[in-house]
């Protein structure tokens, strides 16, 4: 079970950096954001949004040739915003990774797994859209200490009515007397609420969150009792898990199914017909996991037991990640911000 | 069972346009090919290469979200190809076709399934690839009349080390009492080959080829033996299979995935680990099949006998769109066309 449950980055795990390219005001409200792995990763997606917009989720299928990626981009836009690869992949290219195609080592195809946000038309100007630039300023910006809230992807990002944004959370889990690295990335851009809206609390506990006041249920409930029903658009909840576990892509599939549960858990309703809701796993592959197949759950050190330690860290860090991203927001836009609207749900 | 085996177009089928656009020369062999149904289809994919390249895909899944889409787009360039759906997006746009997401006819999400072959570095230089604007000009050049051979998508392809291309072909098949229409369009670039190293014609008959001459079979054996075994790059054989039955999307994937097997018949060997095969279904409704669900193949005016028959066309179809791109291919690069290497092979 993991030790600990702080809100802590995608980049408490080594090798993995986070970046984030937004533009807002003058018409424009949406952003694009890249996890950097620059040593690779082994990557897997599960979606599970009945409305995805994807670009190379095909290559990472189980049996498929490519293993490992150096990036996943995730991107406001809609559809128009998988351009947003495009400059993702001129990134790698110019440092030579990638799939080797050639006898130069700057004959690579890098493989950028790519899922977008519905955010159009959301700063003003439906044609606002992030282009190619984006794709490569995110990039150029990864690092260890990457920013949260209405940044990069979750720039235009709305969850349930509120401000949406980006969010992360981390935790460790102890397998087999080693310690393995477990964090999330999620950008909240979801028709459901993360906040319950009988009690203005989110559904799943946030360390940086305590009991709305009496002022601030007030608020909330002449909030949501002004929301109309918000029209069906394409709405999305996308993220990143990232563990330093070796897992084999498989493994890593199953991981990015268990953080949809953390999906579940903290966005109510999730995985709609009109959401495209999509969750890379990329793992590093630091700490080997036992390697007793064939132990199952009988051994404490057989691999399914490490693995479902790493799928249930996973479903619990997504959660997080989810309220994290409302924690951290700010109102940009005509959506208020949650502690905007309940600032005293904020733990001083 | 299909009534003729013509090598018609894809474009034999109502409703269904094609245009390609290529750049060939000083450093470029490669091009985009785009199929263009301005009234929309229902699309499925079936991917079965190791090696894909691919864009939303995932929306075509069944059971999610978008159910007829305006445009596949095919392209060389491997997975920076992909930009080239970006122009196909701007000139749908443009013409307000895609998922509607807002109050105005532009507020419009247009869906692209694009698949991509690998031709880097034919033309000479790594780094010409197709941009947005080769979408956006293939989109444009669609017509009722397209091109076929070293053109669009195959411009720059490799066929068992033969000049590639694109190939097409249609059939009729007649289903209780109506006539339904099955065309395919392949993009042959392919590792395995289209004709049998050792007799040196094709493995799947084509109306235009007769028997080899003496002479041909004495070039084709000189050649196959001057051949190394090529470097394992990532090849891929692309296609459309478009028809007017009203398949609904489960449907549409039995057929793209029939279609495989028409792949399998063509190309010897095919599928491999290294290659993206992907294979669209466009289906534009024209014609009702049965709907007798529960007839199952006791009923010859069941849906299920009607389908089989489509899936069977399909196969059909696409294998002989795969020799015909081979019929079709001219030399432009470093490799010859089969029918530069065996000219007596052409029907007078």
């Amino acid at each position: 079970m993991p030790r600990e449950r702080e809100t802590g980055s995608l980049t408490d795990v080594d090798g993995v950096l986070v970046g984030h390219h937004r533009r807002a005001g003058r018409g424009w409200q949406t952003g694009t954001t890249v996890v950097n792995v620059p040593n690779g990763a082994v990557c897997a997606v599960d979606v599970r949004g009945g409305g995805p917009g994807t670009r190379e989720t095909d290559a990472l299928a189980p049996g498929n040739l490519v293993d490992r990626v150096h990036a996943v981009c995730l991107s406001g836009g809609s559809a128009y915003g998988l351009a947003t690869a495009d400059g993702v992949m001129a990134e790698l290219e110019r440092r030579h990774l990638g799939v080797p195609v050639g006898p130069e080592p700057e004959h690579v195809v890098p493989v950028v797994p790519t899922a977008v946000v519905f955010d159009l038309g959301r700063g003003g100007t439906f044609t606002n859209r992030p282009t190619a630039e984006f794709g490569s300023r995110a990039f150029r910006d990864a690092g260890r200490r990457p920013k949260r809230g209405a940044v990069g992807a979750g720039t235009g990002a709305r969850a349930g009515g509120l401000q949406g944004g980006v969010g992360m959370a981390s935790a460790t889990v102890d397998i087999a007397g080693s310690t393995v690295r477990v964090a999330a990335l999620a950008v909240v851009n979801s028709s459901g609420c993360v906040i319950d809206p009988r009690t203005g609390s989110p559904w799943v506990d946030h360390p940086s969150l305590r009991r709305p006041t009496t002022d601030d249920r007030q608020a909330w409930r002449a909030w949501v009792h002004a929301q109309t029903a918000e029209r069906q658009a394409l709405n999305t909840t996308i993220g990143v898990v990232a563990t330093d576990a070796d897992l084999d892509r498989p493994e890593a599939g199953r991981v990015a199914m268990a953080a949809h549960d953390g999906l579940a858990r903290a966005i109510r309703p999730a995985h709609a017909l009109t959401d495209g809701d999509a969750i890379f796993t990329l793992a590093t592959g630091a700490r080997p996991l036992p390697d007793d197949r064939d132990g199952l759950v009988r051994s404490a050190a057989s691999r399914s037991v490490a693995l479902n330690a790493v799928a249930a860290a996973a479903a619990g860090v997504f959660a997080l990640a989810c309220t994290d991203a409302i924690v951290h927001a700010t109102t940009l836009g005509d959506a208020p911000a949650y502690l905007d609207l309940c600032p005293g749900a904020r733990r001083p």
